[in-house]
């Protein structure tokens, strides 16, 4: 789509779509502190164009209401907040219909700016970048939508359509990458975030990386074997997890009467020994690969080879921890707290999954999670 | 009402009347453990009505759903849940149009009940227990209401029209009781709860007790003269509360540009110096009564002297903790269940407030709550 | 003994006895929170003698050490403390040495004091006042050595002389009280704390109360019988702390190759069925009491009875929480921060146990600790 | 020291020449869980040699204790503790002359061992990774012992002989290292841990680093113009962490009377300007450095340039998250668990410390903490 104001007005409608099969009710509430109510995802990322394009560059544009700006800010302390504080997962108000008209606000100021101002290059960036976040937060919307009906004691379907998975079964397949420099980091005119940036030179040693994702079955053998209750497996953290957790399982698997289901978009289903294993934390990666007996990709193995394998519908944890890349700068003032602050703790994960937005991603992107999470649609490419 | 079909649509009708004002979103959220969400008092409180009266004793009676049993049971372990456990505040599902459709099909159920059969004296019972537990549930509709919109920073209004709040004036009069024996408990032949009989002789030593609530304006000097910074007045107990919760006044209170606002059911209001003092921890009333040098009455002192002043504008806390009287058996069954297991810990208020429903409460009600909440409409009556 | 120099003499010494089997790692740590090291109740009951008596009454003390204020200061937030925050548990230093050197300097200052000075009405009894908090320490030393020693894995032994209980069987046998008029709380001339004080009258209704205290045989029945895993019999609180702290016995009991063994003073040894239950929370003293259809004396019949049975083994729960009498005043001062700011969330329990001093309780003596404490000697005795 | 005996006795004296300071009860206690008494350290380094040496190897060895297997086993569950679970801080027993009773024991069989046993190479292999290890502790004895001291409310020092630093001011000089390829991790033939093995390359871009350690004078400034005030420098993580730490400066540093002091093992002090800055957390280098608008150093830069500038005062910490070098593999058994288990969540230091054991570092050893920890002896070196 070349025209920005048809690739707005397609991204925005997107995530309406996507929340179209949910109740007023699903949209409020927040099970875990990672997980944010759905009508919150609308009204952060209207707020992002209110706050970065539509207020310092649309003359004459009234702001929906001065008081959003705490409830929907996700980056700062609540500046300015006289007289109570805020907590997403407790806000019954603005009510959904009130954010959908701050969402249909924001659209109008949009278009009137699109339609009628030259775009200088910041003020493209900046609203690229807002698409390119919106799009974050369409795959956070199926993440948490999932997370919040997945633990609702009725198990409720999200949509009875379906959501399809791609069935394919393990080749047993490996790929030899040869000892060497290469080159890793975003290439190209495009959109990319800035932790991609600063394109530069790995050395490698000779590796073996998988051409198909661990699946179901094989995952189950590991479950089965008592993967969960051998410590040598896991990280001193991972099996500190696993204890407090009481993990023996994906989350959203269930045993139910000897059989293993998972709770699926479409409603509890019964687990599929052919698709990719999803919902993984790092730590159950990683005891996994230990298990096989080999280990998990770094992100510039990843990178590497990304030419040479399918990738798309799981993000792949690697063993590589989120840090800046040689020369990395954070940009200037708000948006530069997209990134930077964020690089500790965590490890990168590579591709994307089913539910990341077409386009979206790219070989050079570098998604990040904390080692313990299994909410997003996460899996395992294997390598030694 | 001396008809009991009669009685039981005006209870039920009066829940659903409290409801009427919020939006959908409003019936989920739940911001802090001890607060339900509208839904959950909407749904529990039908519960009742389908397990204890309409499963046992309607013949034909056919179930709304069995999984309701366990979202909306407040008694028993979930037991039966087979997959997942519940949690009262992340429930998006049954929705507020199911629950509705649920209280209907109970309603319906007590109507062909209440139009067909004759009413043994256990069946009469538990259904008037049941009005009265529904009557309890409106009371907690209103303060938990009050609780979800009072912490959401819009600070929405829960009614436009204005909830009445009688103005006084302290009279500073006092009563005086003579030493001797006084008769407690419940006495008559109409309902009361399990914890009320046993009417008992209790000795009482002279004691003067204030034939008015203490007011804002009373309350605010405390405040204003350091009462919530000098531990002399506070339980060590209360003190720690103070301390790690860092309060200053009453629940609700706010001081914008110097001048002490309140949210109330309409609103962020001026605080009245001429009411009653609302929402106060028994904490805060022992140390607002110590700092007077005077202290609060024990329930049994409440109930001799209640004849002569007036109450049932605020829950009065006492100094008595909440006990078996002598002679106290618990019901058999899971009704048993229902005051007994809670004695230990809590303290007793005695009246009744602006919130409670018309008819409900009397001089021998025993209500209970630990000593930190607020969120009563709870006030302060003197004595020595 | 009437002179009060050998009575100082002889507390302080008893206190100083009852270390003497410690090695000095023993006095150091502090495994749970109610639990001071021994070395904090050595040094905190030698601060009371020099702060409230010898720097204000005996001119030209030097103060040991100033900092000691604080390290040994149970009273009062750390004031002045400039540089860092104690921490009991924490505190290598001062080293026992140095307390006991604490202890024999002001030994010798109250020497001086009360072989110069006639001691006025208010000087007696603060110093009377001292010694029974020393006493108190006393049994705190007991039950917080035998904490320490009997959570440490290799389970030393404080003694090997033993520590005598005396055996005895349950009489079976009741006494039955008439209804009437009662009068309780301190009577006579010698030394009482604050809370005993305003001998009152009650109105007690008939009832019956056991001679005789119940046996480890009895209670484990109510073991063995699931007592622990039947929430019938417990209160709310009671059974979720069953629940979180996963009790199935007393403390210091361990089911070892199928034989109930329980951890004494002397070691491990094996239970013995004949002796009076002991180490009993409140919860666990009231649901024993429901199992057996019965339920725990109030205070008020415990001191109505009480010269009609033996007691001084255990201390025993009542059913009473710990409020203040009718006209209870605290003293000025410090002092009064003794009893009065504990009433609340706290049960009674009356008596003594083989663990108190020698005539340091009395029949209207008022001891009192959260219901889920078993730390101390605590035992049970039945009403109905 | 070319006799293994001669170097196990070095060794072993000199962990015991670093507790003669120390008082009895100062080898108890462990403020927090990250600091271990010093009796555990002693008598863990005892348990090594014995359970991975003696036990194995010496024919005819008796254990000392069997309980002592799970009081100083720092890496297994503690399998076959029938009665109770154990706690470092709280125990006071085994006390201290038993544990020295144990090293004694232990060091008789090892020069038994040593004095009459030719060693195969697994068995020397072992006995240098125990020494290794213990020097490890004898690090740790020191850290400890700070803390230990240093937070208790007297600031006793350990030792008045003074523990001597080098003083040395900021040269402000940088060293450029070209881009290329670095070949790091372990090369030669002594003892090193197995996570510096698999020597390999590394492509580095053109960097530079500084040859001197940032200053305490330079720190303050950082301190003094608000660094712990502006989140813009740090992390999200580490911001939180300054947050609900309350952090203002180095651990060990108080203001006092407006000057700023630090506790030293010879006790409280005056900051030294010259001095390099100490006990600082990675979240407080990273923001120092990002407050310059530099940042620090990845530990194979930091590997690259170390020959050519002077290190050892401090542990540095470095840029590099703790993860595996390629083709990394854990040694079989127990010994496996030493290295790759804490590979996830912890940053790299390198360089070794003025309380580092002489001779126990080199150029490729990876030492690795947490990133809010500020126990160690850790300062930064910055790069750009």
């Amino acid at each position: 789509m070349d025209n920005i104001l048809d690739q707005y007005k397609a991204v925005r409608k997107l995530t309406e779509d996507i929340c179209a099969p949910l109740k007023k009710e699903d949209y409020v509430v927040q099970p875990v502190v990672d997980v944010s109510p759905p009508k919150w995802h609308l009204g952060h990322t209207a707020w992002f164009f209110e706050t970065f394009v539509l207020k310092p560059s649309l003359p004459g544009y009234r702001e929906f209401d001065p008081q959003y700006n705490f409830v929907f800010n996700s980056y700062y302390e609540t500046v300015g907040a006289r007289v109570v504080r805020t907590d997403r997962g407790n806000l019954s108000r603005p009510d959904v219909d009130d954010v959908y008209r701050y969402r249909s606000h924001v659209d109008q100021g949009m278009t009137r700016l699109l339609e009628t101002t030259e775009l200088d290059a910041a003020l493209s960036e900046i609203i690229t970048l807002g698409l390119n976040h919106e799009q974050q937060h369409q795959e956070l919307l199926y993440t948490d939508i999932k997370y919040i009906l997945g633990h609702n004691p009725l198990l409720p379907a999200y949509t009875r359509q379906g959501v399809s998975y791609q069935q394919h079964d393990a080749t047993g397949a490996y790929l030899t990458m040869k000892e060497g420099i290469y080159e890793i980091g975003f290439e190209g005119t495009g959109f990319c975030f800035d932790n991609e940036l600063g394109r530069h030179k790995v050395y490698l040693h000779e590796f073996n990386i998988s051409k198909s994702l661990v699946t179901n079955r094989e995952y189950l053998e590991f479950v089965e074997e008592g993967g969960y209750r051998d410590f040598r497996y896991w990280h001193a953290e991972g099996w500190d997890w696993v204890k407090s957790k009481g993990s023996a399982a994906p989350l959203y698997w269930h045993e139910v009467d000897g059989k293993w289901m998972h709770y699926t978009l479409s409603g509890l289903q019964e687990v599929q020994p052919a698709a990719p294993v999803c919902h993984i934390s790092y730590f159950e990666a990683a005891a996994f690969a230990a298990w096989k007996g080999m280990r998990l990709p770094t992100e510039a193995e990843w990178e590497a080879a990304a030419d040479q394998f399918n990738w798309g519908e799981r993000w792949e944890w690697t063993n590589s921890a989120y840090l800046p890349y040689p020369g990395y700068k954070r940009a200037a003032g708000a948006v530069g707290e997209y990134n930077g602050k964020f690089m500790v703790n965590q490890m990168v994960l590579r591709g994307a999954s089913v539910a990341t937005s077409a386009g979206h991603s790219r070989k050079s992107y570098r998604n990040f999670f904390h080692p313990q999470h299994q909410w997003q649609f996460s899996g395992i490419r294997l390598a030694e």
